[in-house]
């Protein structure tokens, strides 16, 4: 039977180190989880307990721009969060920021369509525009820049960008003027912008700022499953500008016909939940401190500022130029899981590692432990 | 900011009725509701038992193609249903069928094929198909062959053909030896072969028949909305052929990550709940004695053989040409909520109606005596 060119992805690199870490485990070996890009808690109580409340009620299809009260649940985060004045029919509920990507996609871009985004970064950006016949166009980010694109890069010739802020491998967070520069500088060159906010809540040092504060021309898409701690439930958010809800409206009925009823009831009460989100960002915060002060110790002393998100990106260039084998002789050696960069950077991924710190404390504390002794014996 | 060409889908125009109805309702009208798509029951009790006890735990991602335990399920199905031995690694685990179509297109086709749909159909093919680039390309069907595509209709030069049976709008079913004829006509032209198949379990007569009892190179598409009674959970499954698991697989880490995870534990469930869903469909199969007797009698006698699903498609070319205006006045002056065919077949659907009895009987009776009065007077 006939297979299509588009439909060729990339496999995820970080597979293979999955399927080893789970092997050892089956062996009976106790593993360190630094390569999971998930919280390890569970919704918050108050979502759980709101959807086993309404479990009796039939959860049939919703509207598919989702529940009203979600959607102004949601818009009045934007005040709370950024001072932003949001009409909620601007709010798009999505099958995890994953449908909204299929869906910004599809609204905005036709085949052959070439879309920028910044290297290192989210693999499935990559894969996705692929499987819709579309072109990415890396930008070559550097260290010094904090891996994030510079206005004076956007490559001609696109019809779109992506940002990421904070970005993930590297964590690294868009301050207002950067991101009202490339806000411009996407306009002046006719290019859609998307920004990616799904890390966004999870930050360190002053507060994020979202795309929507300086300029409505944008798609902005976040999710409940990183602050909201609720990754499996599939459920996020996309902000679109007025002229094209319609579209998207349309797309979204045919596409998904709704999000899932009952994360929807999860995640509207999870919005109220901002306590239990905070006591999991506290430890997320004392796991960065531990691993500032850890990681440089064990060796690994070339990382990007890690303002947000629950990830760390180190060059070991130092060290390797093959982070595949490394990361397979980390696991073996030390019992600790990373990811190779491989997977965010194919260029320049075989000297790079993301840690990260999204599991509890004690694993970070073993896994550090374990990560210099390695080190020291290497 | 720009939008593509791909994202300017049609409208629907049952919304059209829905909001209508839906205002009649907020005025203080009683309105039987026979236009919508979905069981009014919720899912089965075993399904939201199982989800209850699992909500302490975190649900997390799942891999990406589904709980291991669900697609053993689904294979166990195959054979209690059709006979049919399947290995679980063919089953591929969904956010929805709408999440399958997705996977599917972009799986098997590049931007530009053109995909065979018969005609009346699901309007989202059309639609899906546009949002990804591919043209849909219509197969006229006939009332005597019960709005089923026949082997030699195919049309040349298409990659490939999406059969539905029972179909919706028709409720028809495709005999074995008329799939088998479209499968293997659809393999001689080097067509894919796409069988949705989610209204199976939903039948009135012989049991339906599954693609995969004729062949194994297809892509049988399936949900737990229907004959399960779950359409808000968004899950569903596809059975691929061994050749393009890997492929999709890596679509679906990519598109979706996963399907989302409190609907696969309920879903699991829910294949253990066939005595509820069986009786759902007792609940159908009177609705549906009720309409078969009830519907010529007001008038509506030209109908296609409802062998499954919960549909009725009436020929009201005698009464009409604009079902749209058909369907208003139904609305306004009986109370009745009815589906124009514009919908599922854009050319000739202005002659026809789709009436669902998926609702409870008591309303079924009562929507029954409403159209006959609103006929009589008329």
């Amino acid at each position: 039977m006939r297979q299509s060119v588009r439909g060729q992805v990339d496999p995820f690199i970080v597979m293979d180190v999955m399927d080893a870490a789970a092997r050892a485990e089956a062996a009976g070996r106790h593993i360190i989880h630094m390569e999971v890009g998930q919280p390890g808690t569970p919704a918050p109580a108050g979502a759980r307990r709101a959807l086993a409340g309404a479990l009796d009620q039939p959860l049939g299809y919703t509207v598919a721009l989702g529940l009203p009260a979600l959607r102004q649940g949601i818009a009045d985060l934007y005040r709370r969060w950024y001072g932003v004045d949001l009409d909620p029919a601007r709010v798009i509920v999505t099958p995890g920021s994953s449908g909204a990507f299929l869906l910004a996609f599809s609204a905005l871009f036709d085949a052959g369509d070439r879309v920028a985004i910044g290297v290192p970064g989210y693999p499935s950006y990559r894969q996705i525009l692929r499987a819709m016949s579309l072109e990415p166009v890396g930008i070559q980010t550097r260290a010094e820049d904090r891996y994030q694109p510079r206005a004076q890069d956007l490559p001609g010739d696109c019809q779109g960008l992506i940002l990421a802020s904070p970005g993930n491998p590297s964590g690294t967070v868009l301050r207002k003027d950067e991101l009202a520069a490339l806000a411009g500088a996407a306009q002046a060159r006719g290019m859609a912008l998307i920004s990616d906010e799904i890390y966004h809540g999870l930050s360190y040092g002053d507060r994020c700022h979202s795309a929507l504060e300086v300029t409505d021309e944008v798609f902005v898409i976040n999710s409940f499953s990183k602050y909201f701690s609720m990754t499996g439930w599939r459920i996020g958010w996309m902000i679109v500008p007025d002229s094209h809800i319609r579209t998207v409206e349309r797309l979204a009925q045919n596409m998904f016909i709704c999000p899932p009823h009952a994360s929807q009831l999860a995640a509207l009460a999870a919005l109220d939940c901002t306590d239990e989100a905070d006591a999991n960002l506290a430890v997320y915060a004392e796991n960065r401190r531990l691993m500032l002060e850890g990681l440089p110790k064990a060796g690994f002393d070339r990382i990007a500022p890690p303002e947000g998100a629950f990830y760390i990106y180190a060059d070991v260039s130092h060290l390797t130029d093959d982070s595949l084998a490394f990361a397979a002789e980390i696991l073996e050696r030390a019992g600790v899981a990373v990811t190779p960069g491989l997977d965010f950077d194919p260029d320049r991924g075989g000297r790079t590692l993301r840690f990260s710190y999204a599991r509890a404390t004690e694993d970070i504390a073993e896994g550090l432990r374990r990560l210099t002794e390695f080190m020291s014996a290497r």
